[in-house]
């Protein structure tokens, strides 16, 4: 294996890939907001035009149309590409986005959020820089320094880089279904970089998402909003019913209060507890993160248990009631409960739906109440967990140990990034998250930076990765 | 006593009342509006005017300013006069209010909401009809009935008219305790028209009001809100704590959950249970009222009790959860619930603070959360009972007598009229509430109206009241 050179260019050539990054840090690639979207197009006519340069076959697919504020809005493309056509070689599909969240100086920036500024530290401060331009831009380097050094990439890569990612994929979904047995023939494995490591200093390959059934409950009594003086405690209250009916959902501990929620959860192997060992995972450091030691578990292990591979029901708010500040004397006619459950493998959506449904409708009745009530499951994605066993993991596994001579942590993470699954439902392939950045990355907040570490060991990752790749059986 | 020939005379003349009261109604007074400020200025010089010329000698209080958006603004005046000084009379202090509520045709009025309108039935549509302009306007065609008879009016009056009713009264309060010992001085009881009768046929003389404690339940947890994906099932989620807490206030069969609130609600005497017999109020109408039949209580006298006699707690709504339609995702960091408690007599506003409190903190450490919890009561005022037995009521039953050929109603209301108790604690007299208008005036809403049949009764009703003081021992 030739990374020994390949590791010496990336390092040599460092500022190089910083440089890059800054000019495109530059474009404000908002999706979310119309006024920004010509920026959006060009950052993906930026990266079609890099690909292209580097000798890769491109394709432009225009998703169709969003509605924006009740405007109709042209989708950003979704960029697809093709490097290396050899049968003999294994084929990576590599999935990034080209768009970023907003950001403005004012919100709190310490820098100017487009241009990419380095600190003492080496933190390269910009948004886009972890999320997710310094990983997409990270395969094009590799690429770039095979072709300087003269040496073959070891398998056929193909791009699929989407510019909706921040404003819910929206359009993506079709566009993957629709290439699956067409631009995406041939695709042996996945691979994404568009998460974090569990810590700052050790990297991580990611194997589980847990998925979320999102409810809400409806309580309807009076015809109007009627005033507490006039005609409280003559009537049965909306908000009373559903705050009774909220408060049997979960407890303060965290428990589940819905019957037979527990009884799909994939049991606990022994294997899968060795892996919680040895995480760059520290309460102390939780409670940093989160600004409050008000963690429920006690230990480091249950702690991510019951983030990754335990389901967990959370009450999001009401609408339709009171919610201003100051004080006012409603009794609201109609209230809508919202929580969710974040489920894991193996419930069922359709299930939890079902035994969700049937216990609101078992506890209302006993309210005895004459006021009415509906349970919507308003929309739900399935959990997803890979095989860490898969030459893809491992692949991922050994690279880390050949870059940061250390055996990777095996992480899931609590929140879904759908497109994970769609990818492998579509494609009935292996999914690999191969993480950059680290924890205090701030992908969405203010002050959002990305390592020059992280950059340059990530970018020789991705390289070692796919020579593994090449290698593995 | 001479009020057959008053009730002759009011009889002849309702045409010319009714062309009056148009007159006023067509003065756009609203007074949360500072774009209409002028106008509720100029209905305030109005009645100033309408007072002078009929020989009442009258004080212009300016109340100061008040901030409306930011901006302050000059305080409508309240208008103060005084009829007759006769040492050998009663003086009867009359409350009345001439801003209204805003009102466009917009809003889904069926005519002009500045124009009186009479249907065929006899009711006259308007803003203000009813609410307050009909009543106050009502007490000078008295006046004006008795001079154009060469009539003496039998007790002297006072007047205090004000600008800012439907707006909370700012400034009132002030000038009403600056004038205690001043202008209204030498004051016997005072009356106030400005609430309405209980059904639609059967006229009511009111005697007490509920009081309000306003409570909020503030719990903290996280730094910022979270990700309910990535930290749900980790964190003591304040919501969840939130949600707990306020299901131990109230059952749904309007039970309080505070212990000890019932401890100080005055016993139910056979005597008040009498009152509650033959009250023009059905279940069936109240249903219609509110738009459904989720009354709690299968009768009509427990549905009054606890509108009226019994404390009430309604669960108001959640400020800093997600409250918007919709999904998201959220675990809100700190959240406020909202609730209060109507008073009663002989509940003390202190107590109820104190064991409200007590209340929630006990079961707020049941919960086991690392949370922090406050209550805080934002503001309360005490519940009103006038006596009825006093001369005054007996006076205004007589009236009604008289004129309706029935004796009164005698009601309470489950809301607060904050100046009722003013008036009583300032001056300390007795207080009534002689309602001119019927159930369905619709006072704050669209369509807003006064029936002919009960402003031209109901100015008999006044007169009769005054002639029957007079008499009273």
């Amino acid at each position: 294996m030739s990374t020994t050179k390949l590791f010496e260019y990336i390092d040599k050539h460092q500022n190089d890939y910083v440089a890059q990054l800054k000019e495109i840090v530059a474009i404000p690639s908002v999706s979310a907001d119309a006024s920004y979207r010509p920026e959006v197009n060009r950052m993906g006519e930026w990266f079609k035009a890099k690909l292209e340069k580097l000798g890769a076959s491109t394709k432009r697919v225009d998703p169709g149309k969003q509605l924006l504020n009740g405007q109709p809005l042209q989708l950003p493309p979704v960029i697809l590409a093709t490097y290396g056509n050899d049968p003999a070689k294994k084929t990576i599909l590599l999935y990034g986005h080209y768009d970023v969240q907003p950001a403005l100086i004012e919100d709190g920036w310490a820098t100017d959020p487009w241009v990419l500024t380095e600190d003492d530290s080496g933190r390269l401060f910009g948004r886009g820089s972890t999320d997710d331009k310094g990983p997409v831009l990270g395969w094009l380097c590799v690429i770039a320094a095979h072709q300087a050094l003269g040496l073959e990439v070891p398998v056929n890569l193909k791009f699929c880089l989407e510019g909706m990612e921040e404003s819910g994929s929206e359009g993506l979904e079709k566009v993957i279904l629709q290439e699956a047995n067409n631009y995406f023939k041939g695709t042996d494995a996945i691979c994404i970089s568009d998460n974090y490591w569990l810590g700052k200093s050790k990297p991580c390959l990611t194997y589980g998402l847990r998925g979320v059934s999102y409810f809400r409950i409806l309580i309807k009594g009076p015809g109007a909003d009627l005033h507490s003086g006039v005609h409280g405690g003559s009537i049965h209250e909306p908000m009373t019913d559903l705050i009774h009916l909220m408060s049997r959902l979960v407890l303060p501990d965290g428990t589940i209060l819905v019957p037979g929620i527990l009884d799909d959860v994939a049991p606990l192997t022994k294997e899968e507890e060795e892996t919680y060992k040895n995480l760059d995972f520290s309460l102390s450091d939780y409670h940093d993160s989160v600004g409050a030691a008000t963690t429920i578990h006690s230990s480091e292990k249950a702690t991510l248990m019951h983030r990754w591979r335990y389901p967990a029901l959370s009450l999001h708010g009401i609408e339709g009631a009171f919610s201003s500040p100051g004080a006012k004397t409603v009794i609201p006619s109609k209230v809508q409960g919202k929580f969710s459950i974040r489920t894991v493998p193996d419930q069922d959506p359709e299930r939890i739906t079902r035994i969700v449904t049937e216990h609101i409708e078992a506890e209302f009745r006993k309210l005895g109440s004459k006021n009415a009530c509906e349970v919507e499951c308003l929309h739900h994605g399935r959990s997803w967990k890979s095989s860490p066993d898969h030459w893809n993991y491992l692949a991922g596994a050994k690279a880390v140990k050949e870059v940061y001579g250390v055996d990777p942590d095996m992480t899931r993470e609590g929140g879904s990034i759908p497109v994970t699954l769609t990818f492998q439902d579509a494609l009935q392939k292996n999914v690999l998250l191969l993480p950059m950045g680290a924890c205090d990355d701030g992908a969405h907040s203010i002050n959002e930076k990305l390592d020059r570490k992280n950059f340059i060991q990530g970018i020789k990752l991705m390289g070692a990765y796919l020579h593994q790749v090449a290698e593995i059986k």
